[in-house]
């Protein structure tokens, strides 16, 4: 192409997943590979009532634009549930709606990065965030984490090496790519160390109430007494993602310079899906819908861990997620995760390697499971047809992996 | 804020037009002030049984993810109707739905702006395009402009004193906030100028279809014959705005790029609102629906330039546009708009100063009028209210406008 276009261009690529994703159309594809919520879950009946009943008490404005903001009634509605589920004390005029949580790392690149200012992030992170930051021309300072998150040690050690870090980029709960969960010590020593520096904080929790056992935690806005949470929530995987509805919760002062920020970029979310999940939250019990969304993929989850216990080969890491859509899965040093998907796509099975989710690179032997999208049956198949590829390829790197000891991963759970 | 933003920040400032709407929710108030389509004619019972039928025919894969790209029958049916209507050839895959065209304006800034390049746009010219814009830190070079659109000798100076220009933004169908049209003449220079250089333009045609009298214009798009335009349209003024729906039309491998950078900013636009649109389109009369509009807003101009010929001041410019929702007041040097705007607010009548759609300042003496959003009695209501505003403004700087000539403008039709 002859057009000049801006500089950033040169480090943005087309995401790797959605390379693999248009793969997973083929008929008949058991996909690990994406993200999608389970579209049988999907109020689909009740949909027709709720828009029935957001033209009729007033179409005309449900139809027309709205402000940057969002829908008051929107707004008041996600304050109390956040307040009731995570015990925060937000307000509703500290709440922006947003085109999905992904709009949220879109505005917060805009609001906070210049060229060459320092995301700090987990290692490996939310790709989604790597592309929408990556825009702003940033660099990003990985900090290992383990099945108990950010490791503290190595967070100090990140912090002591580098400047100019202007933003933390954080999924504590149910991590995608990993599904790992950070322990209270960790947030509540993340947070401190956070507030010494006065950094501001994404706190970007898409799967937060997908848990399908043991205690929730207290959400780093929850425990945040310094106003430096930016918590980016999304109905996309509670309710429905295909209405592009999330939002953000701010300080006042910041959430203001957000909505400047959005006004330029969209001017604001669609009016009536945001009226159709105002009135939904409304007329019907999202708390129950959750809880049959939490039943299913938790059986979802078993089977697919059930049957990489019962046919993965040794040497193979992986970890139990408490709630959440996905696994993390490590191979033996020498593995690389992109080979062992060609020849899966090709006995149909799909998944993501892991090394897109590092945004400096490396970690070629890993690998992320989704267990929210297909069947039971269909997971044990397609796990069982991708433990025979792996079982060939650690049985051809076998000899090094004997020599080799594995890339010890502190607190990391052993699969098998 | 002790939080440090990003430098981009500074220059960001929350949209003078947007406070004046807050003002115009007062009850009672006449606004000409937004650029809001006519609510009435929203179809607003169509949209229930068009929400129906989405949901019956394939209610899951509609509340779903889907592509970045958009729904391929909405690009379809969008790429069938430009061609029909405007004569270009434009295929779906050359389509990218946008959540609006405003996002159009933010995805091209983040594709083609690096800090300190020129855009190359209309004096005046969209404020929301300014403020998409200026997040990329550009600098604007405005083109000086008449009633036949740019000045192609100006143009020629522009281009002869500033080198970086990196892209044109123009709206040469009734412009906002202006009503003007492009004279063919303008289009074909402005073409083969751009062409001479390899500068891409926007084109941005939200109001291209509400045109009321006189023969229709072929679009930049329409007479590109190197690929250079990438065309923004909406169903925002046609339709309704509150789905948030647009699209841009580019040559594949630009319109590649946009989907890149569209990925990472909301990962695809509401699936439910762009499959309602295109079964609208397909279950009812669109065109029918743009014939009601424009009779409407037809009516409405007329209202309104009656009673401003009746009852405005002498030594008050404006213009007569055949199309559109705005038309653009010049008042006698020396009287400010933001002045008159107190006091018109004062007397229940919103209008928007003309000074923010110049984003070098200046231009004090102009405002906007929007003549879409109010019934006719309304309409001639606020006009005489106005016009005895304007009048003892005259009156005032009486003196000084009889010493002074009119700041004189090529081309500019003189209201009275």
């Amino acid at each position: 192409m002859s057009t000049r276009l801006a500089g950033r261009m040169a480090s943005m690529r087309t995401s790797e997943i959605r390379e693999i994703l248009k793969l997973t159309q083929r008929p008949g594809m058991i996909s690990f590979a994406g993200g999608l919520p389970a579209a049988e879950l999907f109020p689909v009946e009740q949909m027709v009532r709720v828009t029935e009943e957001v033209l009729s008490r007033d179409g005309h404005r449900a139809l027309q634009y709205s402000t940057t903001e969002g829908d008051p009634p929107l707004r008041e509605a996600i304050a109390e549930r956040m307040n009731r589920t995570l015990g925060t004390s937000v307000r509703a005029d500290e709440i922006l709606i947003t085109s999905g949580s992904q709009q949220g790392l879109d505005l917060s690149g805009k609001l906070f990065l210049d060229e060459g200012d320092v995301v700090l992030c987990e290692s490996p992170t939310y790709l989604g965030a790597i592309n929408a930051l990556r825009a702003y021309q940033p660099r990003f300072v990985e900090v290992p984490t383990d099945d108990g998150g950010m490791v503290i040690d190595e967070l100090e050690r990140c912090l002591a090496e580098n400047d100019r870090i202007k933003v933390a980029y954080v999924v504590p709960e149910f991590q995608n790519p990993t599904g790992r969960t950070w322990s209270l010590e960790r947030r509540r020593a993340f947070l401190e160390i956070m507030a010494r520096r006065g950094i501001p904080i994404l706190e970007d929790s898409p799967y937060g109430e997908l848990r399908f056992e043991g205690d929730g935690m207290p959400s780093l806005k929850t425990l945040d007494t310094h106003n430096l949470v930016v918590f980016l929530g999304t109905f996309s995987k509670t309710f429905c993602p295909g209405l592009r509805v999330g939002w953000l919760a701010a300080s006042p002062a910041l959430r203001e310079r957000y909505v400047m920020v959005k006004q330029g970029v969209d001017l604001h979310t669609s009016t009536l899906c945001q009226r159709q999940i105002a009135v939904y939250l409304e007329l019907f019990n999202l708390d129950a819908d959750i809880e049959r969304i939490r039943d299913t993929y938790r059986g979802r989850r078993d089977a697919m861990l059930r049957a990489m216990d019962e046919s993965f080969p040794p040497g193979i890491r992986y970890n139990r997620p408490q709630g959440g859509m996905f696994l993390w899965v490590e191979l033996p040093d020498g593995i690389d995760a992109r080979e062992i998907l060609k020849s899966s796509l090709e006995d149909g099975v799909a998944f993501v390697p892991g090394a897109p989710f590092f945004p400096n690179g490396g970690h070629e032997n890993t690998l992320r499971l989704n267990f929210s999208a297909m069947p039971e049956e269909r997971i044990e198949d397609g796990v069982r047809r991708l433990a025979r590829i792996l079982t060939e390829a650690v049985d051809a790197v076998g000899v090094r992996a004997a020599e080799a000891p594995l890339t010890a991963i502190a607190g990391e759970r052993l699969g098998r």
